[in-house]
């Protein structure tokens, strides 16, 4: 073994220290491929999402955050299909192995992983700009997963939590909202009990506007909203006032709360589930047949063709 | 979508335009996640590579050889198992869209999932300095997956085709066998074909020495070889004399061949079986109780404990 590979080796080490093991996981970390098995009448859900340092991340942020974050990115487009997490693959790379950094970005990944009973199957660890790349699996029973699209005319709009904290936390160094951004949490459980009620989902990672942009888009259908019926920061609209606070909910990004819709009839059974959750739950409004996403504001309509806010403020 | 998003998009497009499209993907791109379905009595098996640029490939290389490699070293992972692939993930770190080099890259990834069947279900497009995380997900009947653990004392050894051609390919721009390094070959049908034939199996992706090594790690025996079975390639052995190929062999990697142990009485059925190959088949000797790998030349007997041929120069 190398100089390089025994460097590597320290690496790898790290990460075969998951107490959590899985009955459905028959081969786990240290040969070619892990093996699983997924239960009968199940489907299986895949997802994959990066996080470079300089685009996603800041080389001083805690390594802790970072490893949190590169696996709740992925653990939350399985909770925006109402999936149940199973495993997790992790691709890191590293300029050179920073043990101190890595213990670090270990201890919240596998924090938040044992927390969801998700368990590290393998990956790979190579000499590179820092860069971590994970692939999340999980189930969810045949046929009952919820899509982008499935939303019709009719149907209401609904978000949970305060998208736009991760942004204002970050931005203004708020240290309470700062969490929402460095150790954000995937709505998975409130995901999976949305399977049934919910037509369709989808996470905010890019902002209200364009992630619900998305999902109205994958339906085929419509919407015109109340920027007055936004969800408000209150720590938020202290400093910034309302249009900036606005700006933030529409336009920020990195919360990873979830936007759905549910068909009328089952708003009843949506509103009794959501009496148990420990995050707000806020209507938005109903979907219609047009052909995009139109804001509302004093009487006004908007459409929003780019992430900026100048069409607000020429108003 | 700002200018950042737009053009991020325009990568998107690239990848949405495979033409497989298998039955077992219930949805593929273009979701939060992908959702897809595991045969009845057969388990998942899952592999994740990465390829960096400056560390795995040059700028300058051919932008579908990359796109190739990415994904046959995780397919060759795959074939070492004995497994058939079905499904794919590709994560793109780019500096910016380089819309000609991703076509290119492209039409090389893509002609290799086509060959095999593979769908491309999902992944993840981002900006930073360039490199490639594909995680593979493939399937084998119940139980039927060759780990590298599973070798006995007496077991025969035997490797497919030339390891080190690559390395000599590269190394010596030997247009021949350069290939064997920019469009590696996996294994993947003899992987299959060797379910209940070999008792363990790995790939061979950093040298025979090294790979075989691990094999006989996991498996908790150890082997004697003769350095003069080793397979000889010829354009180098005529080159480089008998020395420097044996180094090539032992320590030149990225050759994605396949080395597995078969028990003397499978002998014949593998024989039988490699008839029909056009790979040629190589017996390296018998695996024993003795807990490492030595290799034999001219009636001594020396270890390497490191990825040099110190130990055999000093001779």
């Amino acid at each position: 073994m190398s100089a390089d590979a025994r460097e590597f080796e320290l690496i790898r080490q790290l990460f075969v220290r998951q107490i959590a093991a899985r009955s459905d996981v028959v081969l786990g970390i240290g040969d070619d491929a892990a093996i699983t098995r997924v239960p009968p009448d199940h489907e299986l859900l895949t997802a994959t999402d990066s996080l470079v340092a300089g685009t996603h991340f800041l080389d001083e942020d805690d390594p802790a955050s970072v490893g949190h974050r590169c696996l709740a990115i992925n653990l939350s487009d399985l909770a925006a299909m109402g999936a149940t997490p199973l495993w997790a693959s992790l691709a890191i790379h590293m300029p050179e192995a920073d043990e101190d950094w890595l213990k670090t970005f270990a201890d919240g990944f596998f924090s938040l992983a044992d927390r969801f009973g998700v368990q590290l199957i393998g990956g790979d660890t190579v000499r590179g700009p820092l860069a971590l790349t994970v692939t999340v699996q999980g189930i969810v029973p045949t046929g009952q997963a919820v899509r982008r699209a499935g939303a019709s005319a009719g149907d209401l709009l609904y978000l949970t939590g305060y998208p736009g904290s991760a942004a204002f936390g970050r931005l203004h160094q708020d240290s309470e909202l700062a969490s929402c951004f460095f150790f954000p949490e995937p709505r998975l459980s409130i995901g999976q009990e949305l399977r049934g009620l919910a037509s369709a989902m989808i996470d905010i990672s890019d902002g209200v506007d364009s992630d619900l942009g998305h999902l109205l888009h994958a339906s085929q259908v419509g919407a015109t909203l109340d920027i007055e019926d936004l969800p408000v920061i209150h720590a938020a609209h202290a400093k910034l006032g309302g249009e900036s606070v606005s700006e933030l909910v529409l336009f920020g990004g990195e919360d990873y709360e979830l936007c759905f819709s549910v068909p009328p009839a089952r708003e009843p059974g949506l509103i009794q589930r959501a009496e148990s959750w420990t995050v707000p739950l806020t209507r938005l409004g109903v979907i219609n047949d047009m052909p995009a996403l139109q804001w509302r504001k004093g009487g006004k309509i908007f459409s929003v063709p780019d992430k900026t806010f100048e069409h607000f403020s020429d108003s």
